[in-house]
This record gives C-alpha cells, sequence and structure tokens, in this order.
C-alpha cells in the first residue's frame, strides 16, 4: 500500500493534476527592497493567499480526493492547531462530505472563527497530544471518519509539495529554497518536488529555535519525539513523524534555526516593505536569511510563505 | 499653458506611455469571500503594491518627467502628509534631481523614515496649512526649486488616472470604479480615465465622514475650502482645489460618506480576507461598499486600494 512509501516526484506532480482545478495557483512577489538589503534575488511564493490563507488547502484537498466513496460518506477527521483544521473543513465542504475537527481551547480565535465558517463539526480540548488523541479516536469509533493527519500521511505530503511545482514552472533557475519546518509535512513535498525536478537546489528549512526539535533530529540522526516548543510561530509547534524524518534526512540539505527576536523582525519587513500579510511562521523563512545572509547572497532564492492567519488583536509588534 | 485645463483621456494615455517604464504595473486581486458577502464582483487595484506603496508615485514620476532640463537643475519640493512625499522623493532621486520635502511633525513615523530614506532634504512644520505654505516657499526662495502640489496639478492627475487604464484593460466590462477622495488628484485622473474609456461605468468616491468636504461641495455646489479634519484616513484629509472640484463635478456619479468604525470595519476585512495590508484612507472603499451594498450588489466593481503605509505600532484593531 502506497502510504506507507515516501513520495516521488511523479506523485506530486499527479496530485497537482488531480487538485489544481480547486487551488489558487498563488503569485510569486518579489521585493526590490529586499534584494538590495540581501543582495539576493528573493521569489516569494504566497501561499498565504492560498484558499483558507495557508498552504495547508493543498495537502487537504488532495488526500481528500483520494478516499474511496465509503470512506467519503463516513466523513474526515483530524487534530489540528489551525490552519490543516480550516483546510480540511473547506476542502471536506467542497467535496460535499462531513469534517470533524478537534481543537485545542488555546487556539488563536481567528481560525476557530474560520473553522466554524466552513461548517466543521468542532470537538474542544486541552491543549496536549495527548487530549487531541483520545478526543479525535472517540469521534472515529462512533462515526467510522476517516483520520487525515496534518503531516504524517502520503497524500497530504504530495498536495504539499505542489506549492514548489508551481513555483520552479513560475521562475528559473532557482539555486535554494527556503520551508519552514513544523511537523515536515511542507517541508517532504517541498523537497521531493524540487530535488526531483533539479537535484542542484539546495533545499533549506527554517525553525523557530524555540522548536527545535526538527534541527535536532537532523543534525543529530535521532529523531526527537518530546519537546516543550515555546515560540510565537505558532504552526511549527509539532515534531516529525518516522515518514517526514526519513524524507527529510534524504532530501534536505541543512536546516537553520531562528530565535524569537529575529522571526519578529522577518515579519515586520515583510508587512512593511511587501504589504502582505503573513503569520510567524512564515515569517521564520526570512529570518533565517535574516540571521545568515552570507547563505543567499548572490543566489536566486525560493522562499515558502506558508500562510497569513494571525490574530491582529495580538501582534508582536 | 496646458496646466490649468483639464486633462482627457490622451493625456492620461500618454503619461502612462511614459511612466510605464518606472511604475509598477500593480496586481488586480479578488476574494471569494468578499463576492459572497456583498453578492458582486469585486476587483481590488492594488495600488498598495505600487513604489513607495501608494499610487502617488505614478503621478510624481509624470510630474518630473513633464520638467525642463533647467527646472530638473534646480530640482522638487512639495509639502505633504506622507505618500505624496515619498513618491516624490523616490521619482526625484530616480531621476537624478533632489527634493526638498515639507512635511507635518505629527506625520506618521514610517512615512518620516521612508521619505528620509530615498535621500529627500526633509524640512519639518507645524501640522497646519499656513506653516507647510509659508515653509516650501522660503526653500523656493532659496532654491528655484518647482513645487510639485500633492494634487493641485494637471501632470500629477494624468499620472494617477494611470491605474484606472490598467484595471480596466485587466477587467472587462467594469460597471462602477469605487476611489477614495481627499484633495481630489486620484479621483480626477480615475474619473477622466474611466468615463473617457466608457461613459457608462459609474464613477463613485468614498470620503470619510469626519473629513467630508468634498461631499459637501460635490452636493452643494460649492468649494468648502475650510474644514477641522478628524478621521483615522491621514491620506484624505486635504481640500479639493477648484481644478479637482471641476473635473469631479463633471464627470462623477456619487460621493459616499464612511464613518470611522466602517473604516475600521473595511480594513479588518480586507487585512483577514485578502491578507494584503492596506491603510485606513484604502479601507473608505471597502467602507463604502459596506454601509450601500445595494449599490453594488449584482455588479462587476472596480475598487482602488489607494496604498499600504501604515505605523504597525499603531493600529486600530
Amino acid at each position: 500500500m502506497e502510504e506507507t512509501e515516501m513520495p516521488l516526484l511523479k506523485d506530486i506532480q499527479e496530485a497537482y493534476q488531480r487538485i489544481r482545478p480547486f487551488v489558487h495557483r498563488t503569485p510569486l512577489m518579489s521585493s526590490s527592497y529586499l534584494n538590495s538589503v540581501f543582495g539576493a534575488e528573493l521569489y516569494f511564493k504566497c501561499e498565504n493567499f492560498q484558499k483558507v490563507g495557508a498552504f495547508k488547502f493543498r495537502g487537504a484537498t488532495n488526500a481528500i480526493m483520494m478516499l474511496s466513496e465509503d470512506e467519503k460518506s463516513k466523513g474526515v477527521i483530524t487534530h489540528s492547531s489551525g490552519n490543516h483544521a480550516a483546510a480540511l473543513s473547506l476542502a471536506a465542504k467542497q467535496a460535499g462530505i462531513r469534517a470533524y475537527i478537534v481543537m485545542p481551547s488555546t487556539a488563536p480565535e481567528v481560525k476557530k472563527v474560520a473553522v466554524a465558517g466552513y461548517g466543521a463539526v468542532i470537538s474542544y480540548c486541552e491543549p496536549t497530544l495527548a487530549a487531541r488523541i483520545s478526543t479525535a479516536q472517540k469521534i472515529i469509533d462512533k462515526t467510522g471518519a476517516t483520520f487525515i493527519h496534518p503531516y504524517d500521511n502520503f497524500n497530504v505530503i504530495c498536495g504539499q509539495g505542489t506549492a514548489s511545482l508551481e513555483m520552479m514552472e513560475d521562475v528559473a533557475k532557482l539555486e535554494i529554497v527556503v520551508c519552514p519546518v513544523g511537523g515536515g509535512g511542507l517541508l517532504s513535498g517541498t523537497a521531493t518536488a524540487v530535488k526531483g525536478l533539479n537535484a542542484n537546489v539546495k533545499v533549506f528549512a527554517a525553525e523557530p529555535l524555540g522548536a527545535d526539535d526538527a534541527s535536532r533530529s537532523f543534525h543529530s540522526g535521532e529523531l526527537v519525539r518530546e519537546h516543550n516548543p515555546e515560540t510565537i510561530a505558532d504552526g511549527l509547534l509539532t515534531t516529525l513523524s518516522e515518514r517526514t524524518f526519513g524524507i527529510i534526512q534524504d532530501k534536505v540539505d541543512d536546516i537553520i534555526t531562528v530565535d524569537e527576536d529575529t522571526i519578529v523582525k522577518g515579519m515586520k519587513l515583510i508587512w512593511e516593505r511587501m504589504k502582505i500579510i503573513v503569520e510567524p511562521s512564515s515569517a521564520t523563512v526570512l529570518g533565517a536569511i535574516i540571521k545568515y545572509p552570507e547563505l543567499f547572497s548572490g543566489r536566486k532564492v525560493g522562499v515558502i510563505l506558508s500562510g497569513g492567519n494571525v490574530d491582529l488583536r495580538n501582534l508582536p509588534f
């Protein structure tokens, strides 16, 4: 069964053919100011303009389209800190099936409102992984809904990789791609797509220093499963799975950690200079460039801005 | 001399040929969420992505390109609450000439920093029109610089109108265009371009209720010159000139006033749903749609988002 395998470029290309009528082809933006500051050519892939305001809609749509009719009739379920929940809810709504969402009670208000707006059935739980899993299991037992993991899922990873297919098509001769890492779904799809298209392109991940499990796993070779993340980048709190760790070890060139001040500095630069709204998780990638400009100087760099869902009443400026 | 005449469509088209190598062709964005809320097809012309973050760069560039070599050698000067100052500064820098900027000491910090960054010579004054004029006059007497008025200037108006040329090219069969009004430069250029291309398209202006001089002038037929504006929309504090009032009387269908709460509501909707940063002056146009949805329901509407320069430390949310 394909589910336990690592995705190949062709799987991502097939996913793209499947989902492209339903997702936005997001624009690639650039800023002459930022290019001159960093002495690099930066191309920002604006997944903050994706449906639900995040790349997660790609993976959720692909995962739902791969379900059997019987599975669809019973609905889908997930637990998520936010963007995956919104994505699965809207993708389910568009497919005419039911979505059950288990959310931590601490999730940002704007994300709760979005999920409710897409018509999903929400169950709130304590903000621990154990509480999420047990709450979800009860619902699965009752409804037979299919669990769609936010990142440890073959079809989700393939969907997330489609953003990079578009980016590589839109700009020729990229030399580096930078992508945020939380659970590793976006990073796995990105690395598979980018390296599949051109093995010479470097793939760097950016991770908050306050949630640096992926960096520690990557550099030690042993999967870190327990950590106490503390970062403003609320989309990057999760740890890698065996599957995403394997893909990342195989395909990613390095993981760069970014402190909180630099994440906020990156966010402010993007907001002020590009006039677009990105969430802290996305700003982490510009943070990596701020911290190690010498890695990017003189290079043509694809920068994946993963999402734009922030609580405007609670900004770090 | 052309300067005292009203611009025609051909003047705006000529301005566009002149400035197009130097300005961004800004994107037209839409939001399926906002379209479903208002039951309309809204196309947002994103001048917040223009150089210096506002449409003002178009008019300033055109005005500078129309100067004689002798005039250029003595530089340009203006007084402005912000965006025109930044625009003139960058346009002057790009033309290799000097810009003198008289700014009220109360201007938003982000705008002061921008102007200084473009290398202009800044003189601060009290935040009154009288103080601006006398400070500017002293500099003119000393340097011979050419005064480029923020809106009461034929070539500036022609430049501002070019945003609508692009918009009318990008989307066929617009039925309504909505544009903010302060001093009336953007509105004059917009109405001239839109009505020149298709006299059947309605042109509405949106104005803060707290700075409703244009609405009072328009509806009474007498130019209001004195007022005490009080609004968050800091780009719309100025009053019309004889010239812009004449064009607006001739070409604009109506001016809609918008209260402060509705301006902020519009701003929040654009930020949260479109993931782009607009300043309150721009949000006034969505405010007009929020206030009178029946005017726009079922229509294809071009909405001009004039700029995106806000002080992130001082937001109204």
